[in-house]
């Protein structure tokens, strides 16, 4: 995991970029800070309670990926930057009503609260088209008291896993081309040039060199699971050798009913299948089959040794995101041994 | 959710079999103790860690339904056993190791630890075949000190789902008729037979009256997910009319990118995909679509009245289970009004 931190840096530096993880990966500050200190400018949180865990937990520079809504959550906001005065929390909106309701209250409440706009980046979820739409809301950002324009986010997340590198970083490009020649054609003239522009992914960051990110929000990287693996990168086109997986499940086999069939005590309920199943680092060529909420079941090839009931398994989550959020306790492990352990602060906090 | 509660009981009652349900589905001691307070002889948990939330939560009748593997887990159960002497604490087993293990430290202890067989009724998870192997571990703790063969456990999780309830119950009744017919010619004259026989769930209890079963281990009939609401009942065949869905998800509308699409702040985390896509039940009409791990995507059709930025919508799960995991408190809402608001104890306990 350290060794990830680092090198996603390194290559960020490399490419002139500036990284921003996404903490959504691990929800844990300490981690975040780690990330901060290796050179990162600082985090992306998807929610605003996640926001909520990064400030309390020291970090001083927050942006918020998902738009808000809701007179509770407007308060929340307002309430979070209010109480971390010294730490920049900046959120992404993409309607005007967002505008509207975050500026009455940070007026009310004395601030100012700094806005990116999300902008369509082919993903086709939230965000404004670039065209007029896009002018007209930051034109109301501008002339609206309590909020101020710091720019823009343009993310692909449909593009993180697709396999092969070159496809990929054709794709990615392509699927922002036309955001960064509206930025050029229209925005620049008009002087709505956005100061930040957020957006990448650990898929596709080196897709981005020279396009006009400024930040990147890079953060499955940390941990590397399987269907991340699987995506290649620029020294091979099937596996990602430059980073290595580093979020593991520890399972014990609980029954060996048959030869070719064992079973551990591991189901959707801590390892995720939503992203596809899990791989068995410690038998590679044993598959895992989903067993309902608390089992794996364990097909061996036939002549597989055995497996002893109470042999512990390590398991490679096919998505770490979907995965730690089942647990509430991180253990980070250095040579066979457990030296740290982390309280997976942000888990349910998709509030 | 209280009506659920008292049908189940009831058509149990009226089939002349026992209720025990599978807690599992909410993993709170208070909605255990509803049920048992309705007319359950205890409460059944996938897990040991579960296990401990029940018994510490005042349940004094708990069957943990998973084997358990590992010197840890043997040490925490016989722990368990000690720590709540006035609860029937009984655990599922399918291997010679299990007795062993748990009967060597229960002996030092000087506790009697009972113990269901799991029998294989075709699920190919757990369980062994109801052949000479079954006759074999029987055996071995009946001449083992500090375990007691109390019966054992024949649960088909894999037709619970199948659509149509004639289908289902027919498929049912076939998958477990070998293992009866076993305790019937072996088990029982060899004096061996079960005291109880444990399985059966929400989509099949019906298809066991008279065949031996001796308490049923339904649990989803409490909450009712999408996926169980859509696999028929004796009422019709497509729809389940006897349960009501009683666990909802609300979310809120964040984004409105185009007439067509708007976005909820509810993804992966707080509803899971892993058996299909939630409902909305705000708006049957609009469908929604995993937008990832934080936001959901609906598809509203053409015409259809744009919804608010702010707006709350209400989601039912397409499966309850590993959606209430996602979350740390359960409220409890009648006429509109949260009435009542429960710590979900058990969450992540699948250890």
């Amino acid at each position: 995991m350290t060794q990830n931190i680092k090198e996603m840096q390194q290559q960020i530096d490399l490419l002139g970029l500036t990284l921003r993880p996404h903490t959504k990966a691990h929800k844990i500050p300490a981690l975040a800070q780690m990330q901060i200190d290796a050179g990162a400018v600082g985090i992306c949180t998807s929610k605003l309670g996640e926001a909520e865990v990064m400030a309390k937990g020291g970090i001083h520079d927050v942006l918020i990926t998902t738009p808000i809504a809701g007179a509770v959550k407007y308060h929340r906001l307002i309430a979070l930057c209010k109480e971390h005065p010294k730490t920049v929390i900046r959120q992404v909106i993409d309607h005007p009503e967002h505008v509207k309701a975050i500026a009455r209250l940070a007026t009310e409440t004395g601030i100012e609260v700094g806005l990116l706009v999300e902008v369509e980046s082919g993903q086709m979820r939230c965000g404004v088209m670039p065209d007029e739409s896009l002018v007209e809301l930051i034109e109301l950002i501008n002339r609206t008291e309590g909020v101020r324009y710091d720019g823009i986010q343009a993310y692909s997340g449909h593009l993180q896993l697709v396999k092969g590198y070159q496809v990929r970083q054709q794709t990615a490009f392509d699927a922002v081309r036309d955001v960064f020649a509206f930025i050029d054609t229209t925005l620049a003239p008009r002087d709505l040039k956005p100061g930040i522009v957020s957006g990448g992914g650990t898929g596709t960051f080196a897709a981005y060199p020279g396009l006009g990110y400024t930040e990147i929000q890079s953060g499955s990287y940390i941990f590397m699971d399987a269907t991340y693996a699987a995506i290649g990168d620029e020294l091979c086109d099937v596996t990602n050798r430059q980073f290595s997986p580093a979020l593991k499940v520890l399972t014990t086999v609980i029954s060996h009913p048959a030869a070719n069939r064992a079973v551990v005590d591991a189901g959707m309920k801590s390892l995720s299948i939503d992203l596809g199943m899990p791989k068995v680092t410690t038998y590679p060529e044993v598959t895992y089959q989903c067993g309902g909420d608390e089992h794996g079941i364990l097909h061996l090839p036939e002549g597989h040794r055995q497996l002893k009931v109470g042999e512990v398994l390590t398991m490679l989550p096919s998505h770490c995101d979907t995965t730690l959020h089942n647990f509430d306790v991180l253990y980070g492990v250095r040579d066979g041994m457990v030296v740290e352990q982390w309280a997976i602060e942000g888990r349910g906090r998709s509030d």
